[in-house]
């Protein structure tokens, strides 16, 4: 008998922004795994009926495997994450740990969307990804950096507003200012630039700024980084996107 | 006495994928302002002692200014609108309508995010969205036809997976004919594609093919179509793009 693994997305931070959807997958699992800062975003939702199960930060695909596995045996599995499961997240992982099992041990698998933080930073910015945007990773941990960098370019040049995850971390001290500097070869340096930290969490952070202007060493390992594009301008405390293409508002 | 308007995102569908930051936006409003379809996916929270106001699709601006109007005179007003409101949505509307009034007659905005749709269909079709992708619209209605081009090629070119907005509708034709043809110059036929109309309602319809048989009249206003990159494959009924960048999963 092969049960159900639910990968859940519980968005940026405490309940205000999570789902219904996903607040059910966690009620009703037997079986709660994740990195612990995510268990401890979903702990109102835990109880002494379930397994919970910690895992460390750098675990994913060990995780991944573990749910799957479990979710084989029979259980009702919920693998939780921040922001949403699909982006950066543990869905991927989780799908392709199901996949290499034979169909008949193959459990059935859900991924319930959340808030991922490129969205919860934007809503705090004001409207910055209202008209066509990119999402990528600064994180060269998978990645050759030239192949981050070609991306980047790309992007720039097609005026697309920018979401940069992951833009800094201590073992990647410099990937933000290279990013910096690679962008200010596209764009005006009064670009607008936000910078949101811990969204939706205690000590949520936000900074305006510009492309040149920007200091990547006010950026950390949460942080979303949104570059502005031609249409991108700062309203105030605002910073919102034309949904017009062509002018500048 | 200025009020407060709140811009809301709804998420896709029903109850299941709204957060309650959004929830308790709403049922705190005194006026409800929004498209009828997007009203009635937050009836469950509205009552007769609110004023709630209906607009036609197409009165976008309008509907934005009579919310800024409104709170400015005072009043707690919720502009809902489907998905997220910062992404092709109503937040880039309504805080440009607000900076429009004097400093002293402009109302507190805030913006409450939701699930946008590239992120519903992503959860749907497995993990398509799982490293670095653009959101894209295919509407030409506030752009030409040539800058959504250039864009489509320049994302297309740099292997992003694409989550494709509004790729057809009854005066748009065209569109998506186009797009594919484009896109095929730059990926193999057998990329995968897949398609979402309306996730998380009534009639969900899920649809995967490829780049080579992508038939563009399945997409209507309410679809969003995910083109994969050389990352995406299809495992079983999923779609999923590995988190490493360079390997084919």
């Amino acid at each position: 008998m092969t049960g159900l693994l639910t990968v859940v997305g519980l968005g940026p931070g405490g309940p205000a922004h999570r789902t219904r959807a996903a607040e059910d997958a966690v009620r009703d699992a037997q079986v709660v795994l994740g990195y612990h800062a995510y268990l401890a975003a979903c702990a109102d939702l835990t109880g002494p009926h379930q397994n919970v199960v910690l895992s460390g930060i750098g675990a994913e695909q060990q995780r991944a495997e573990d749910a799957v596995r479990t979710a084989a045996g029979g259980a009702r599995v919920a693998l939780v994450s921040s922001g949403d499961a699909g982006i950066y997240g543990m869905a991927s992982l989780a799908l392709s740990a199901a996949a290499t099992l034979p169909p008949a041990r193959r459990p059935s698998v859900r991924v319930v969307p959340g808030i991922t933080a490129a969205i919860a930073a934007g809503a705090l910015l004001g409207a910055p990804l209202a008209r066509d945007f990119a999402c990528l990773t600064l994180s060269d941990l998978l990645a050759p950096w030239d192949a981050v960098e070609t991306r980047l370019r790309a992007v720039a040049a097609a005026d697309l507003v920018l979401a940069l995850y992951n833009p800094r971390s201590r073992g990647r001290p410099w990937q933000l200012h290279r990013a910096r500097d690679v962008l200010a070869e596209y764009r005006p340096g009064d670009t607008p630039v936000g910078l949101v930290t811990d969204a939706g969490r205690d000590g949520e952070r936000i900074e305006l700024t510009t492309l040149a202007t920007l200091n990547p060493a006010s950026a950390g390992m949460r942080t979303v980084v949104i570059v502005g594009a031609a249409g991108t301008s700062r309203l105030g405390t605002w910073l919102v996107t034309a949904r017009s293409l062509g002018a500048r508002s």
